[in-house]
């Protein structure tokens, strides 16, 4: 049995922070049903997708900063969204503010689903690399307040089963640490979902500015290939409320070749076969971890700072 | 006080079967002559440089494959190496089979030191990763039985202070691996020097032959850039003995940028003005391990096996 998923990753263009999520998930559904012609079996969505990115505003009232977040999934303004995944029979993944309670405490944390192709919720993830800062710093151009607004994921990287395969999640900032994809290919993943919202200009190191194009790419496709696995990473693009996000949203194979890419810095969907079966070329041989892994001369790697 | 480090690639072109020891050691002498009127400090070399890459053959004889491996360093034949070190002040780090005895037994060692100014071996590393095989597999056009002839290192990834900065080693297929440059990084580790000897044909997969030159500069750079460290990446290249082994030495900056490079399949030099401080430009941003790491998420990744 083929174990190919038709991917496609749906990129999205900039949301203003005056745009209701009605809006943004007509945007949604226009990509979906045209992935649907496409003979997608998955569409990938940005990170924090149904709103503008908040977390560049530093909002000293709950109330502002919680009219971002989600707390029910689907809710009234997500529901044509199910509803069209489970009519198209297309399963997707896409991020979101979750505020939810858990043992009586209000939690909210940076979150990404997979939806299956009947409009099941199969699997979530909360972001663990929490990048930015807690306080307002005003010397910045823009804020980064993930810290502030969220609590950093407690879930580990792993996959669930669906489509066939075992399918995991990342979120952004998850996407530059190596860590990320090696626990998730420890623990069997073959294709990771990522989203992003990465501006150009970085106020720590602006003299990187003009890397975060090769940095984004680099990161994820020596992800890719260190772990023989699919890495579909996908970014809402564009200028977003005076914040230039980057595009090139991508398709990277087991070998780390990037197999498709966004072109432009708006809604936009691009697509690719992705064969499962083919993670077994590098895990089989050059990162058979059985093999060839040295965890004894890693004690670092998981030791309390 | 500038901690900026003029570091010399010196890639080898191929070394024949017959060639002894006092041919390679005077090509290395010739490069590291270039290098000091090119105002270098440090010179780095390939992997098992002073001869040609004897694994690809099997041979039963013991006594055979001993004739590959150095008892003493510097010995005989690599004294004048260690003499023109001292005579023109350059520091190097080359690598070699080494044999040697530890509490009465002897031990076999894929092995790469840093030889400091004053011709004094400061630095000594066992190759961790041995890739390939351990018995006879005709099938292939070529023998990699690494992990017949050396025993696995067991030295942890670890820098030295050398020339006002931390300096690490590892060695050819560790550099495939993301653990070998965060372990280094976590010991503070600010520039890697590694040596590769690397077929374009890889028998297990020889579909990604066409990649080979791709998957060595994504591994650098992409372990450069999650570390923020220097990686001086130099191989031994061309057709050696019908194998022909991959060039492009270079030099990677902090950023994960290619900042020199090879671009013959000979002995080469290229060489580039690193500044160690430039570490911190990443250290203390996006990758700031104490603020960022989450090593409570990564309990597999020191796990035995």
């Amino acid at each position: 049995m083929s174990r190919t998923i038709v991917v496609g990753a749906a990129q999205l263009g900039p949301i203003a922070r005056a745009d209701s999520r009605e809006v943004v998930v007509a945007r949604m559904i226009a990509l979906l049903e045209k992935a649907a012609r496409r003979g997608c079996d998955l569409v990938v969505y940005p990170e924090l997708a149904l709103t503008t990115f908040f977390p560049r505003w530093f909002m000293e009232d709950q109330a502002e900063v919680d009219a971002f977040f989600e707390t029910e999934m689907p809710g009234p303004a997500t529901a044509p969204l199910f509803a069209k995944v489970k009519e198209l029979g297309v399963a997707i993944s896409f991020g979101y503010a979750e505020k939810t309670v858990i043992d009586g405490r209000v939690r909210r944390f940076n979150t990404s689903i997979i939806v299956d192709k009947t409009g099941a919720i199969v699997h979530r993830y909360h972001k663990v690399h929490l990048p930015g800062h807690t306080e307002n710093e005003p010397w910045r151009a823009f804020q980064h307040l993930e810290k502030r607004y969220f609590e950093p994921g407690d879930t580990f990287f792993a996959p669930a089963d669906c489509l066939g395969g075992k399918l995991g999640m990342a979120i952004c900032n998850d996407r530059r640490w190596p860590e990320t994809y090696r626990e998730h290919a420890l623990r069997g993943t073959e294709m990771v979902l990522i989203g992003y919202n990465t501006p150009y200009h970085y106020p720590l190191a602006p003299e990187h500015d003009h890397l975060q194009c090769f940095h984004n790419h680099l990161a994820m496709q020596a992800g890719a290939y260190a772990n023989g696995m699919w890495v579909v990473g996908v970014g809402k693009a564009g200028n977003e409320e005076n914040c230039v996000l980057i595009g090139q949203s991508c398709i990277i194979a087991p070998t780390g070749e990037i197999v498709a890419m966004a072109s432009t810095l708006g809604d936009e969907l691009v697509t690719h076969d992705c064969d499962l079966d083919r993670c077994t070329e590098i895990r089989a041989n050059i990162f058979n971890f059985q093999k060839h892994r040295r965890p004894e001369m890693y004690p670092l790697l998981s030791a309390p700072v």
